[in-house]
């Protein structure tokens, strides 16, 4: 029985495209119990300009206030030098570094080049060498960027050893507008492992397209063993208004169960707090699970024999 | 390069749930774009009682009034001896039969027993013996019943086992609720095709647990071929309110074409007719491409360089 970590992005990657500001006490709260639900990790905020994400404007006060759960990894984004200094002053316990791998995307993102993005890395890493804090380096548009399309290969393992070169070996896939396929997946996935026996590769896919928990699938068949999900599938992506978000988090973790997988999370606690997401997100969420329930949810049936 | 076969139910399965009456000149306009589109067979309609459900009251209108494509084949839901005749009547090329692998599905569906059901097919196909059409038998409830929850795989080969004493060899796996695991289908396939090679098996997913996609690549895997899928997605099940209907066509196709696999149908058009589908039914459809767009579908760089 293999088991897989399940990372949960929702504080950070869902929250920032909320339209509606969610009160600090509220995401306390809903980190809280997702540090009791058995999830590796959990990517808490992200140290980025208020004016930027003005969801996540409470960074500190949130990474600050929540209780720490010694078995959790707390983990927060962070663009540049001063988020590198806010992030240790909460004491966080992992860095998530992010570049995209296509160029332009990286311009429209950060406006920088992912080479002056990498130098940007080196200045972060020098002064993040003072603290004890993990680094992770996430890898946006690895399977396709809404502007170039295509990412070769060649692309991709050109950064991962950048990354790897700066001793940054926690490395997130992430298909940021959800254009993965999954033979793509099993692909690429199978090729870096061998690669780059080294690094430690997560997946981070959205499901704007529909294929997110099938390209999960490939990326475990391929050997990789860590997820990141948001708690009722939200997240999202500007170019794809009214599709679904990043994969949902309670849906995954329902298929790997009744698969056999272990991974550690508590379901029922998942869905219901998911549920309570959608009570303060007051809008549908695109999960599956909170609507249609589990496959073990069985009904009486108005047949007396 | 393997080719797989797309059949579209969305005037059968998917109109039966709507709420709202859609009037024939509409039906007929999509089911025309549809035998344009590439599919290989359109379930038109169901010969039930028009009180039973009120969406597919026009059955003889519709079925009559399509124009055929002699490539595609057009099939009908049939429950009884009168729904036959009627059918027979309006000249349809083939006749699809169904029974719930689960007695009490089978027994809330239709108020008879398995058993019962297949006494009436008897009759049903002694009345057929004087037509040329062709018949297929699907199994609801395949992959789990809502009410008895798992079904036991030799459950599943007594009643393909009764199909093909009836000389059915079309026989359609249906996920009637949407509660199919990946590697449930592809162990229930393997073995099925492996009993019984004169059969030839068609999958039919539901979407409602967010699976459908992962499990249609599992069915592919065992050695399935042909998918039933509905434009949009519509389509559903009374006890998962908001949840996912059947697997969508455009998305389906959107996956497989990305993968590389063959299915004769053109993407853009049945995206095209998923958009007409959403305006004639007046609701947000579930299906994801409509929304996102393909993965080619790129976007301008707001950046010069």
């Amino acid at each position: 029985m293999k088991e897989i970590k399940i990372q949960e992005v929702m504080p950070r990657d869902g929250l920032q495209n909320e339209p509606l500001f969610v009160p600090t006490e509220k995401k306390v709260d809903l980190i809280n119990r997702l540090s009791q639900s058995g999830v590796s990790k959990i990517e808490v905020t992200s140290f980025v300009s208020p004016k930027a994400i003005p969801n996540l404007k409470d960074a500190e006060d949130v990474m600050t206030r929540i209780d720490r759960n010694p078995n959790v990894i707390y983990s927060t984004l962070v663009p540049n030098l001063k988020g590198a200094e806010r992030a240790v002053q909460c004491k966080v316990d992992e860095i998530n570094l992010l570049v995209s791998a296509s160029n332009t995307h990286n311009l429209e993102n950060v406006r920088r080049t992912t080479s002056e993005t990498f130098d940007n890395f080196n200045k972060l890493i020098d002064y993040l060498s003072d603290y004890d804090v993990i680094l992770n380096g996430s890898l946006g548009t690895t399977f396709g960027c809404p502007f170039e399309g295509h990412i070769p290969q060649d692309r991709i393992f050109e950064l991962v050893e950048s990354y790897l070169k700066l001793n940054v070996k926690g490395i997130t896939l992430a298909d940021t507008t959800g254009m993965a396929t999954p033979n793509q997946v099993y692909d690429l996935c199978s090729e870096l492992i061998n690669r780059y026996p080294e690094a430690n590769f997560t997946l981070h896919f959205h499901n704007t397209r529909g294929m997110g928990l099938a390209n999960v699938l490939e990326g475990i068949r391929a050997g990789i063993t860590q997820f990141d999900s948001s708690l009722g599938g939200v997240g999202g992506c500007p170019f794809a208004p009214g599709a679904s978000g990043n994969i949902c988090t309670e849906d995954l973790v329902h298929m790997l169960h009744f698969m056999g997988y272990q991974t550690n999370v508590d379901l029922d606690l998942i869905i219901n707090i998911s549920k309570q997401l959608q009570d303060v997100l007051q809008h549908e969420l695109p999960g599956q699970i909170i609507k249609a329930g589990k496959i073990t949810d069985l009904h009486n049936s108005s047949i007396s024999n």
